[in-house]
């Protein structure tokens, strides 16, 4: 099966949050769901970017792809060396924090630049990612059977799961398998405040697939792992810098704290493409300021005075040595250096 | 100036939570704060109980003071013992885990059985929850210039403001009165999920008194700390265990670990009423759940799938370890036992 054919090839309960057709990047619409499923076409590089940064598609491997498909749009419209290259410009500045974004414009950077070329090699990063699914299940599920206690409890923050990606999700992927093989009993969703991931979209996606789960206001997070049937944690990752750091969704660091405080391993999944090894550390790292009105309005209205002020941090950063594990499709190991 | 007449003179800023009028318990309507100020007048025991219970008034002294008034409605209402005992239990039962509203029918069941007398005694509730408000921030406030280092940042949780009390709060009350004393420069209130009462009243009261301060989703707290400015954290109360356990809103588990994580001084303020003597630790406290809706949805409107499963625990419990220091009315202290 070609790289075109398995990107078509979904798991059954889900919609595909990117697909290309015909010149056309077509995004199902996150910030819809679940009460909506719509769909947006993207007909140029500057939608698909414009989409990116109003969030219609998020997770940083889908984020990836939806990139990866963009540069080709790019390369259809525009001739000059000078258009094409700001057009990249332009798309690379769509998210600042996710390096998936940069990621695969830069593996594109280095096909021959020819629509014919380039759109292969964005199939390919789309294929690619759906077989790292697999392989990051497989490996983190054997992670949990081997250190954590059979059929207790787990957490995730943010949503890590299919529409983030191009196949069933990093972390989310891991722990919806782990709950087949039971070695879960039961996995606690944080909502993942300002944007309601978790709320929207966890608790959605593992309503569908009959999974065992609470949604929990994230600060309800500690309380849970006080209650002692808690085995795992496990989160995705926006960026992970040579270190080790982990940079994702705010709330992320919140969590790690807590889990070392309790004693529960805290695993970190993301496809090797995350790993940004011209960054030596987190610190390093600029973090996404978003719109205070992410957190002064709910569903559109406000329930907050006028003048008060925000501070809105879209991630915040993990330090290495609050990681118990990492795993890419290359392995588990508590050393990012051997796995990307 | 009698227990009446100190119940009249609030902050200028602020509106009063409860207010007593011939029979009638006034209570301003929180959960429509702070886009509409509107009050509700509650004629009946049994309609300031469902007040209570729909949150209508909130905070623990606050609800205490509720209740006393309550407690001489019942009076006025019912003649015979048995249906005046029916009543103080629906009253004591409508917010099972803040301690106040039990500490206040205690109180009042130690007076003489009339209206006149369970007034005066209610009055004087009120009356001595202002000046309690009081004599905690400036104990709080010497603890703070005694132990923190000056003119850096402090962190709340929930709302223990002026409404959440009779007089100025308790954390939020020392918080304010540190920011004019120049020992913090600004306040970092956390949203709050699922009520949100920061966002809506702790960044709405602060801003009215031109405190320089942020609201932050709950889960950004960590990244605020990790940022190294913050050199206090405070919080409120609903319960207080005899071995110093505190119950207070969900969260305040979670900000009390990052803060020992972080060396962070973590402050507890409340009045002896909220010390629950009875009780020995917090594994001993029924926890309040509430209704799932909460977290379903947001201004009334459903975000989540038909089919999300949530627990909605309204507290958490902090064991007293975690504990910088106490503040009640009769002093700072680390340890409870010497504080009520």
């Amino acid at each position: 099966m070609g790289a075109a054919d398995m990107t078509e090839s979904k798991n059954q309960h889900e919609p595909a949050a990117v697909a290309w057709r015909d010149g056309v990047v077509r995004l199902l619409d996150q910030r819809k769901l679940p009460r909506e499923e719509v769909y947006l076409d993207c007909a140029t590089v500057e939608a698909t970017a414009d989409a990116i940064t109003a969030m219609v598609v998020r997770g940083a491997p889908a984020i990836g792809i939806a990139a990866a498909y963009a540069v080709v749009q790019a390369r259809q419209q525009y001739l000059t060396q000078q258009a094409y290259q700001q057009a990249l410009a332009y798309l690379r500045a769509a998210r600042p924090t996710a390096v998936n974004l940069a990621w695969a414009i830069d593996t594109l950077a280095q096909q021959p630049q020819t629509v014919k070329a380039l759109l292969l090699a964005a199939k390919q990063i789309h294929a690619d990612d759906i077989t790292a699914n697999q392989t990051m299940a497989d490996l983190g599920c054997a992670w949990i059977e081997k250190h954590c206690q059979p059929g207790r409890q787990a957490i995730t923050h943010c949503h890590t799961g299919a529409i983030a990606t191009g196949g069933i999700g990093t972390a989310l992927g891991v722990l919806k398998q782990a709950y087949r093989q039971q070695l879960v009993s039961r996995i606690y969703a944080d909502e993942t405040r300002p944007w309601l991931q978790g709320a929207r979209l966890t608790a959605w996606e593992l309503a569908k697939n009959g999974i065992e789960h609470r949604l929990i206001a994230d600060s309800a997070s500690g309380s849970v792992m006080a209650g002692g049937k808690v085995a795992v944690i496990a989160v995705g990752a926006d960026r992970i810098t040579a270190n080790g750091d982990v940079i994702n969704k705010i709330g992320t660091y919140n969590l790690a704290v807590l889990a070392k405080y309790h004693g529960i391993p805290f695993m970190v999944v993301a496809p090797q493409s995350t790993v940004d090894r011209q960054t030596a550390s987190g610190a390093e790292v600029e973090i996404e300021q978003r719109d205070a009105a992410e957190v002064l309005t709910v569903a559109g209205q406000r329930h907050t005075a006028d003048n008060s002020k925000v501070e809105n941090p879209a991630f915040d950063v993990t330090p290495a040595e609050l990681i118990s594990v990492y795993v890419t499709e290359l392995g588990a190991s508590d050393d990012i250096g051997v796995l990307a």
